[in-house]
């Protein structure tokens, strides 16, 4: 019997990440400055950006080079391991082989420090002395505490406030890397104080906590701003887990039929699935790229391919992408890693050109395969990484049925420790499966700011 | 710069446990049945466990077979990575060489698996339906509850109840694994209901936690019981952490001068130094061998070295330990794991030869230690795990002074997930540190059964 874990020495960690701007089928839309919708310079973008941050989201270099600082940190949990579901399949009785790219074994327990890291070290580089962020669930504010304590950067993660409150462990974990956490509204910046003034008891959104590291970035010389997903340097970073799974699968003479990621911002799925693209596009191997949503938030399955603000309320330079409308507010499901009402640019670009496929699922499924996932493999995943496993069984289940001996490949984005209270939730019977409003999709185009 | 993570690849997992009795310098002191007195039998010890593992604790084979079934869901996660801290060292300023044995990796996060894992392959091949435990922390019964659904076990975990209550995403953990979680005291066994008949609101204590699973395996025929420490098959299958240590050491040229684990048990301790004592005994290398305690529970550093019960309220077979009593209870500090008042009697042993030594901390030093570790190699510790951290940055800041390039190597035990609160209170300041009472000492004496 093969291997259970396919494991990359360390000399085989990548040395460079994987630009798919140099492959695309035709030239990404440019983002459109808010005010005046003509296209945006690095001038408009370095209050809150290094500068080689800002040359990556714009290169047409196929590689570029990974600092030999960042890949010291990632020495400390990459390679991450390719692994067999030996005893998943099993259980499904499936003829498919399953394998699943564990990034749960990262220090913050996500894909997340990939681009982390990169971003921390490139702002030290450049004299930064801190960084802000928002964070809603807290694995970006965890994995971007980690990165600046790498670095000795000062971390401010504005955290929605009911996510502050509901999940004080989050907070503790941060706090534990140095940073400093705030609950979001805060009495700190103009954003923040504008919403308390309407209402002293405001729970917070991920919107108003962008607005407030955006305003806390742009106010001090010594401090920029992050990002966990949707930027093309975001997603650059990722392909390092892309890479690694492709050199894994050469060494067991393995390609996937089938690549699985679950989206939010889509920068784990994009990581994953960008590095096998050349291949599809020069008609070599034809692997099946699958995005996986909540649908409760369904925005490549259901929305409409158009620019609109990367942040809700419309501060944000203007993006082409597959949107639900920047005023959407999902349901509260315990993915929340993957309510946002977009998704990358890059991503959507090649979902439009028929290049990636899209499904939805609803909690309570997600929630069952999580479990025979656990019971199997043993990890406790997070509720977004669930969102891929479900997938996976299903392609799985259909191998049973035609008697495919598919190779099924998902990226595991996270580990579920700080994410129990869902496991409680479905356990008692209690998750709801929130389904994508009726009558928001006429609503949609409502909502669009208008560009020309 | 030689790798950060010595990784074996599958083909280099050991296949046999190491039995150090084979090896001792003198015989172990037999139990000694808590009535009689006399030594104890397997017919004794047949109500509650397994034949095989009674054959394993008192075996004097070298090495014992590791059933292909155990390897196949070690597999999931092992050989575990052997760390070199290179980080930690930077910023000690140390010309020590310091290395983990990375056991969070686990399913679970500890090294409990390593033999909750094995005993529950041995009870379903017996034809045992439900295994029954205890556990404070919940570290072991999480590991339990895994290890039953890998094998098709019912699983039953009496919690002693303030854990139920403070720690509810323990237990939930648990329960995602399919076990059922009882808050003990209960109303289900005539121990619990003794005691709730004196204290209707008893917080439950690990003592009355153990005599509640204990009867609960007494009186089903199609239920055994299962103890995550202190044994010696329990030792015997944690020895895979040192066997696999000491191949990542030969693979690199290395050999430790020191070897460092918390002791609570003395499992993970005893798991990862055994396979080291036969160069020690042989004369062929002198590692130091060095277990941490904390200074609330000092069962090495303060125990007396006599036979007393293995339980609190004294049901249990008499064991040859040093001991501070069955009746103390310590401090409720945050390594819960490590609030046991002896330690497993072939560790105890070998420190009684001087083979072993001994220390202990408080736990705002081992807190900081633990910070220290989060902000260099990115994991957050167990709080047990940090006081083998504790130890070993000791060792290396001396290393520091002397000029010493020692090779320093501590077992990191599992990651601190479910033990944010902990940090929390350390952050804020609010640790208190519980040295052992004074006054303790003169009274263990008149604590211990009387033998002969």
């Amino acid at each position: 019997m093969a291997a259970t874990r396919i494991l990359l020495s360390e000399s085989e960690l990548p040395r460079a990440w994987y630009n798919i701007q140099a492959d695309l089928p035709k030239s990404a839309p440019p983002p459109l400055h808010p005010a005046t919708k003509k296209p945006i310079g690095p001038a408009d973008l370095a209050p809150l950006f290094p500068m080689e941050l800002i040359k990556q989201e714009v290169s047409r270099d196929r590689f570029i080079d990974i600092p030999e600082e960042v890949l010291d940190i990632y020495r400390l949990w990459r390679p991450t391991p390719l692994q067999r579901a030996y005893r998943l399949e099993r259980l499904l009785k499936t003829p498919a082989r399953i394998y699943y790219k564990n990034e749960s074994v990262s220090p913050t327990g996500s894909h997340k420090p990939n681009t982390a890291v990169a971003q921390a070290f490139y702002n030290k580089q450049e004299g930064v002395r801190r960084l802000v962020t928002e964070t809603g669930a807290g694995q970006w504010g965890s994995a971007l505490s980690f990165a600046c304590s790498c670095f000795g950067l000062d971390c401010t993660v504005y955290m929605v406030r009911v996510s502050f409150e509901q999940k004080p462990y989050r907070r503790v974990l941060m706090e534990t890397y140095g940073a400093t956490v705030h609950a979001s509204p805060t009495d700190l910046t103009d954003a923040g104080k504008t919403i308390r003034a309407i209402d002293p008891q405001s729970p917070g959104s991920l919107g108003i906590a962008i607005s407030e590291a955006v305003e806390d970035a742009a106010r001090h010389d010594d401090t920029k701003y992050a990002l966990g997903s949707v930027l093309n340097h975001v997603l650059l970073h990722q392909t390092i887990t892309g890479l690694e799974a492709k050199k894994q699968f050469e060494m067991i003479g393995e390609y996937p039929d089938v690549l699985i990621g679950c989206v939010g911002g889509g920068s784990n799925f994009s990581g994953f699935v960008f590095p096998f693209v050349p291949d599809k596009l020069d008609g070599k191997r034809k692997p099946r790229l699958v995005a996986v949503e909540p649908e409760a938030c369904p925005s490549l399955t259901k929305g409409l391919y158009r620019y609109d603000f990367g942040d809700t309320i419309g501060s944000t330079p203007l993006i082409k992408m597959h949107t639900l409308g920047h005023s959407f507010i999902p349901a509260p499901i315990h993915a929340g890693g993957l309510r946002y009402h977009g998704a990358a640019p890059l991503l959507c670009l090649l979902h439009d050109e028929k290049l990636i496929d899209a499904i939805a699922y609803s909690q309570n499924p997600v929630f069952e395969a999580a479990m025979q996932f656990a019971a199997t493999e043993g990890i406790i995943p997070a509720p977004e990484s669930a969102h891929a496993i479900r997938a996976a069984i299903d392609e799985a289940i259909r191998c049973r049925e035609t008697g495919e001996p598919k190779v099924i490949a998902f990226l595991l984005s996270g580990h579920g420790h700080f994410d129990m209270a869902a496991y409680e939730q479905y356990l008692a019977g209690k998750l709801e499966d929130s389904a994508f409003p009726a009558d928001r999709l006429s609503q949609i185009e409502a909502d669009l700011p208008k560009v020309e």
